[in-house]
């Protein structure tokens, strides 16, 4: 039996995505294949606001941050973390001798524009990470804010993980002032996983290409060049992630419109939210709580596997904690394609189900 | 209209194959999620005739090969090349500061036991990579005989792409002695793009344990541990190339059989050359000819694109050469599931074309 699918990625993909994932072949250095990736970006520059140059990588998500941090970073990173995904930009960073260090905020609470002020005003550093939306937590940070912040620093690349809010929230790349902005398809774009994508600034291109030591496969500089100039990928790409997306973007843009996308996500977590202060309590501080996943505190120490076992045969899946925040919390995601009354099902089997 | 793939990767693939992209997702920590990679893998080890752990990776071949020689060299690689993929994995040693010396064959030449055995004398060296199937000149390397003269040196893991041939020629991973053998689901196997699998011998895995930097999305300890323990993927992975990469499997070992599967391999490569030698001549010394890629030499100085441009009318395209080679040489494939009669029919035309 298939279960709708509330954990934070995969998401449920509608049919007509599922069946463009089954298009036949084409040679990934015909033109055709421009053809089709001149298309997806530009679909994903409306969708983000910029006029940046558009890289598809075919990884998740964490491919193209490492590529991000090791490529870019000169200097030293300053990595600001509110959660699992954060930290993980400060592991990406280690793991390939690229300088960091780490700023990680107090449980619940986001990265807010004045501890990354103070952090610039060193001097030492020439790249900030930060998370738009973190899966682990629920928190979304006030990253148009942090951007204000950053460009009193000319020298300093901003790069945002978007992987779990972008296509569910809007994030104005060029106005926000975003060098890498970085999702992937799985999430609320409402693609199966296996692709990547992210907007690339030509200063964050101009400072990659002092960086020695880059990689082969992760290397953003050769993925830059070839997007620019050919619009291709150096190795073969996944077609049928690139088909999908193609399909999607212009659903996402044309038939369901940004507008009603966004509300729809905000509509849907404000529900979640009311839900869970109701019942049990919630990870996020007030006015930094997510609009794609929310991380319910599990007040009342409810056995979240026992939960999905039974929600299994009515048809849902929901999510634990993630890493240390295994049972203490569960996460609930409203992304992608979910619509307001299979939340409200979902809502009301958890009821049944606890006796809420 | 449909062109039939007859390029090197990607290449037809059956639509039963390209349907099984379309499957609807599930967790990617769910149980299900551990019994569909635990049967794929065992497939995997079967088309391998090996025992060792496979890996599977969200990434092109290429993601993989770069995995493979960064996470375990300890000393210096010596890197055995007879073509541009050859010289690729120098490159990825390289970009990541791995020491490697490259070792590079006439061309048209193998890389032969002999040439292994006197730079393995050197004592230098504690990796050696090779190619088993080069995809730009269409040269098969005895990777057996190499093997067998690697085996007098104990300390020395043995690294081979196989990209462009696993599946499409026997490969006994085990018996060679070969501790990572890498291939792609998008050429021999018969799938899409955007997938790449290896099998990870235990000496291998201990060598990468001594190794400091291996980085983050491609770090072959992470991917390893993940899928020894629990058959899953430290990232989300593509599940769309596992449904249908698990049912490919299926059709390979059980309905076409392996033998099969080969001999039809060997046969159309048989009639490539055959056809090649009395037209053109073949770039390929004899005896190291590939069963899955022919390499021709362009003697008539025809122009391929002119050549491609009339074939697209009739579905059919066939691949120019690559790199330093483009013009000098064209290359025709014969794997995955194309059909001998196909590849007569695209004969047929070529003659027509060039009034041969």
């Amino acid at each position: 039996m298939y279960k709708h699918l509330f954990i934070p990625g995969p998401i449920d993909v509608r049919e007509a995505v599922l069946e463009r994932m089954a298009t036949p072949m084409i040679g990934h250095r015909s033109k055709e294949m421009t053809v089709l990736q001149q298309r997806i970006s530009k679909k994903i520059q409306t969708l983000m606001g910029t006029e940046n140059v558009i890289v598809l990588y075919t990884s998740s998500g964490s491919g193209i941050m490492e590529s991000a941090i090791r490529s870019v970073t000169r200097k030293k990173a300053a990595v600001f973390s509110v959660g699992a995904f954060g930290d993980r930009w400060y592991e990406m960073a280690v793991t390939n001798r690229v300088p960091a260090d780490l700023f990680q905020s107090e449980p619940g609470e986001p990265t807010t524009p004045e501890m990354v002020d103070e952090v610039l005003a060193t001097g030492e550093y020439d790249v900030v990470t930060v998370t738009h939306n973190e899966t682990s937590s629920g928190i979304v940070n006030p990253v148009g804010a942090i951007g204000e912040v950053i460009k009193k620093y000319p020298d300093v690349l901003f790069l945002v993980d978007a992987v779990s809010s972008l296509g569910g929230d809007w994030i104005p790349v060029d106005e926000w002032g975003i060098d890498i902005c970085i999702t992937s398809t799985q999430k609320c774009i409402g693609v199966p996983p296996g692709m990547s994508f992210a907007s690339v600034s030509e200063r964050a291109y101009q400072a990659a290409l002092q960086v020695e030591y880059r990689g082969f496969y992760l290397d953003l500089v050769k993925i830059y060049e070839m997007a620019k100039a050919k619009a291709q990928y150096p190795s073969t790409p996944s077609l049928s992630h690139m088909y999908a997306l193609d399909y999607q973007l212009e659903y996402i843009l044309h038939t369901e419109g940004l507008e009603n996308r966004f509300a729809r996500h905000a509509r849907m977590a404000k529900k979640v939210q009311k839900w869970a202060l109701r019942h049990f309590g919630l990870f996020a501080k007030e006015g930094y709580r997510s609009n794609t996943v929310t991380c319910v505190q599990n007040t009342r120490g409810i056995d979240v596997a026992d939960l999905n076992a039974k929600l299994a045969p009515l048809g849902f899946v929901i999510s634990d904690g993630y890493g240390k925040y295994k049972s203490k919390t569960f996460r609930i995601s409203h992304m992608g394609d979910t619509q307001d009354l299979l939340l409200d099902e979902l809502l009301a089997n958890i009821d049944n189900i606890l006796g809420l």
